[in-house]
């Protein structure tokens, strides 16, 4: 008997969709032994489906709400960033497939998908809108999932984080900028990385899976970094976000702070992200890794789409079975 | 209509099985809200059965492998670290339960339960057996499975860690070791931990889901941390254990390294483990957080049997459509 096969499709091809479909590709045969599945990559929505990409030009479209709304893609990977990409994770939810999305912000804003995270639905996964590919997503939703979390801290911007420690070692703003520009740490406007509203969707998405109530990031109170760009030099300034539980409630910042050296956040450089959980029993634990770049979020969207794709496997047999 | 019921049976009731009962039966609702299901301690192994405890004596026993072989218990959670656990630990997956445990050695030994964790068998758990509630195991087992894992690091005995940070403050071996007996850090026999044992069944077990191939404990190249007890006072002595894939082999040794002070493993300290996994999209990863003691063990069982319990839950219900 032929493996099944679980169908794709991809919205967004630039950075991190093709370091995505590239490895999807490379590692097909593996990816189908640990799966027992193929997976298929059906379908790709491009901005421009002229330019020669990674499939079949046949499989190629510019209009992502086709593949949101088509019947044979099983699950939606979702790279695109877009402002409406959340319009196309609600559509794909709603026909019963499976999604796995990078766009913070899409999550962060959209109450219908933050409650799908609070009731851990099988069919949304999104451990590449934070901290790219560092497991933290899917460590608060499964294994401190029976755990009492106490309070998340994180360096989650490394934008903020490239800039300020420029800034420490003596560099002017604009130069800092045009560096950070240069080796694609940022994006051609930097306002959502210096005003703290990215990492304000991000910290409101761990704040959603941690503590199992819907948090906007209209709820996160945000202080960007340029009120401390003067005082930068001084050393040791990041931007965190924070976050504990107040009894019912959820109280969410993001701000400067200048930490101390031996605060497990400080060792945020670059691109590398921190993140510090504490939770009842387990104390404090401490990832880090990038949190940025095409490969780095491109694992957790590989991660993501084998969880996603073995639950769609399931509907798949249910279907068959009944 | 009523919840289900998964009934659990727990062997060994010590520092980790009684942390893990209390956080079972203190979040009980709680618990059976997250899992659709009531989780019910049903059976509880115990050396002396005499001795009050969590449950009621009716549900207390002596003897493990009665839990072990008992048809109406669903998932096995085992925190004796007896030696003998992996006898148990394969009847109870052989009548078809799930298993949950935290004895390394049991699983680091035994090909049956390595082969297990290669296929990635939904019904063995045992992120407890390594660094704790350091939630690295499930990572490597699902975060990055569509990833080609490259190398792991980690400073996994917290013994070891203890008493090299204690000679390098000045104190003597014997008064470091009875500072270590007296705050519960090691066993009353140390050698597993000193001479390289314990980690060494750790790191075979990263190994085995990393790389999808079973590494048994003695497999892994050891050297204690004795020869160097000399030099422990010129500072940032580790117990490291490593495992690098060299063609279809996977090579892991465990041997005390002299560390920089940049180095991300040189931040272990006390019981805290550190861990560096280095991927091919993901590139490095590091987790940290108390690799022992009771509260911290308890953490990763009960993660573990919130899956466990998923998986028994499926069992259940198509046993019922069938």
């Amino acid at each position: 008997m032929a493996p099944p096969i679980v169908r794709l499709g991809l919205i967004g091809c630039g950075t991190v969709g093709s370091a995505f479909a590239e490895q999807l590709l490379a590692r097909e045969p593996l990816l189908a032994r640990r799966l027992g599945a193929r997976l298929h990559l059906a379908r790709v929505a491009v901005r421009d489906t002229r330019r020669q990409r990674l499939v079949p030009r046949t499989a190629l479209t510019d209009d992502a709400a086709e593949i949101a709304c088509d019947p044979d893609i099983d699950v939606v990977v979702e790279a695109s960033g877009a402002p409406y990409a959340a319009d196309w994770l609600r559509t794909a939810l709603g026909r019963g497939a499976s999604v796995v999305t990078a766009s913070k912000q899409a999550v962060a804003r959209t109450p219908a998908l933050l409650e799908r995270l609070v009731r851990r639905d099988q069919r949304l996964w999104c451990e590449g809108a934070v901290a790219a590919g560092v497991p933290v997503v899917r460590a608060l939703r499964e294994s401190l999932a029976g755990e009492e979390v106490q309070s998340i801290r994180g360096v989650l911007n490394g934008t903020s984080t490239f800039l300020l420690t420029r800034l420490e070692a003596g560099a002017t703003f604009e130069a800092a900028l045009a560096d950070a520009r240069a080796l694609g740490y940022t994006e051609a406007d930097p306002s959502a990385d210096l005003d703290g509203t990215d990492a304000a969707a991000k910290i409101a998405i761990l704040c959603t899976v941690a503590w199992r109530t819907p948090v906007l990031v209209d709820h996160v109170s945000v202080t960007g970094i340029n009120g401390i760009l003067p005082f930068a030099r001084e050393g040791g300034w990041r931007l965190v976000a924070t976050a504990v539980r107040d009894g019912d409630r959820v109280r969410a910042t993001v701000a400067p702070e200048r930490l101390l050296p031996n605060d497990p956040l400080a060792s945020a450089h670059g691109v590398v992200n921190v993140v510090e959980v504490r939770a009842s029993l387990a104390g404090a634990l401490t990832w880090s890794g990038a949190g940025a770049g095409g490969a780095a979020t491109a694992s957790a969207l590989v991660g993501d789409t084998l969880s996603a794709a073995r639950q769609a496997l399931r509907r798949l047999r249910a279907r068959v079975a009944a």
